[in-house]
């Protein structure tokens, strides 16, 4: 199967997973308009979090599967898995914006949206693992083992953030909170082109 | 018509019909958030069973249309006929996950459920049945009549399992849905590349 | 702007329209599942008809477009128009479907319903008058005067059943959905290919 | 990274977004039909308006990034953030749509609505202005500096409005969808061509 034909499928569920974020930003229609919008700041925060997150591996996904020049079953059978955990960004999203600010369960909704983001950039570095050690022969070009090993110590790296950000929900829902809007405004940032953690590669790819 | 505008189409409506899966997950907002996200266990498991069955039917989809250099009325209108099959799959899923685990109408909805993929797997076979046996002066290379019987063979060998799943709805749902997560790994497996069952051809064409 | 990127656009929004369909049909929750999927009967119907309609007009779409070489502001404009009025028919075929069989607002619904198809039918001939009449230095090749004509005449019948589906909608909302379903049904059979009526022109253009 | 990719993720992004629009209205189920329907005209109003602008965003992205010859990180990060003031609008049209014929709260969704679309020209000229002068040596052919400073004032000009359109919120929420609308209908008349307004580019460039 080409690579176009994943591509296509790829970014096609990723921008409906990126563009349904928005239908969690609903007003409850109780009170003033002014109220109601003031009280949805949580989902403003994790809207903007969200999408620009989703962005960020969209741009990633492409590096990755740029370098093939095929695909196999494997391949796109673990593509199949990250989509899946993209496609569940809306659902964590919700969660996350509609109890961040609760007395209860404000815990177990960060753990539900940093987990989520940990699955994701788990299964990211999987499927970039395979393809990166396992199908070099689908390569467009050879990368040298130290590039690849580079490569793939950065994705296992991105992972690492994730993981503080889930670890430190049970104290914060807030600065779970914080952990995933900074992951994504560093991941923006040009400095995260010669850069190191996230789901995500450095630029130097593009 | 050029092969890649249907591909384009129907790439669209699979995608945006695998991603609209997630807006079947909704917490009730009754009680606390774990008792609402623990009560969702029926949408994780039919979210992630769907998923992936609407994915593998996404790569056999290709596979199929891959084979044509171009297309005609006949073929689009099936294929249209596929592609409702697929999009109305977020309603089965809905009502599966809504009530597997009640106490009434737990049956029906497995027999909804089920059967849609069943229906869905008999559009695949009479498309890919059209497509090898009334098109075959459409196709990229000629395919000798042995390996067409075995392609369709496959595919319709690969409606008997839905047909099971459906026929233990009224016995079990969790029976059916157990059935059709197990058709998912299956043909999740690299053992399903040389393989046999469902609305999905063999990975040989990959 | 090239031919492409118009005929992309144009087919996410008609692929997001035709899936987004499915979300009308909502099981009420209250009575036993039986009942609540058997009331939902008129959805299914609208469904399938909606659907069928939507895949038909995409394929004539690209029928159309696929004439041009290029494209310029007022094809974009007129292009805008037609997608708006297809983007529209989620909303119309939940209005049918919640109200065909309801004693007040029955003929209303058939009027909206068959009344936005009609639209649909209207924006895609004065694209298609458009394309043929005031564009023909932007087509891939020379279409005689006659064969334009012709083009032309037929889509222009093609609005004449949805005028009658909207005309009978005071008399029975049944005949209306009949009517809708069988304008569709007939552009789907390979007779209409040497064909009349529809917002739809003939398979020869395939 | 090609441009071909980012053209298709914006694509979708913004089909999705478009689309996603019709879901923003939904009869009450209260009172008779006629009624449900009649009362919902401020949301026919706001979709209209919206799907337009949407529509002419769109085309004149693709002027946009059709200078480009290639990508880099900064320009899919301020494009990133252009998809998302887009793919918040169906949210600021529902906002719109549901109060702005109340008594409370309709000047400040007035102010939501035309903020949003000011939001958007805003990111829309900051990339534009980002990848006529920080980027020329990306471009596909070389623009004068004077057309370059020509096609960016344009666009400057075209926030004007939308600063207007937010300015007269407090005053009447009317007058912010009668501008919205001026605005929409000015770029979809040929006359835009030679034009001068908006967040959007002339036709010239097309």
């Amino acid at each position: 199967m080409s690579i176009s034909r994943m591509e296509a499928f790829s970014d096609g569920v990723i921008a409906v997973a990126i563009t349904l974020l928005v239908l969690d930003i609903q007003p409850s229609g109780v009170g003033t308009l002014k109220h109601q919008l003031g009280v949805l700041w949580p989902h403003y925060a994790a809207y903007v979090v969200s999408f620009i997150t989703i962005g960020i591996i969209w741009i990633n996904h492409h590096v990755m599967i740029g370098r093939l020049r095929e695909t196999d079953h494997a391949i796109l059978f673990l593509n199949l898995l990250l989509l899946m955990s993209i496609a569940v960004l809306p659902f964590a999203t919700k969660v996350m914006a509609e109890n961040v600010n609760k007395s209860t369960g404000q815990h177990l909704a960060a753990v539900v949206y940093a987990g989520s983001y940990l699955a994701m950039s788990l299964f990211f570095s999987i499927l970039n693992r395979h393809i990166l050690y396992a199908k070099p022969h689908m390569h467009k070009r050879e990368l040298p083992v130290e590039q690849r090993r580079q490569i793939l110590r950065r994705a296992v790296a991105g992972i690492i953030p994730y993981v503080v950000a889930t670890a430190v929900a049970p104290l914060s829902p807030y600065l779970t909170l914080i952990i995933c809007g900074a992951i994504a405004i560093f991941y923006a940032l040009p400095i995260a082109s010669g850069g190191t953690v996230l789901p995500v590669e450095s630029d130097d790819q593009l």
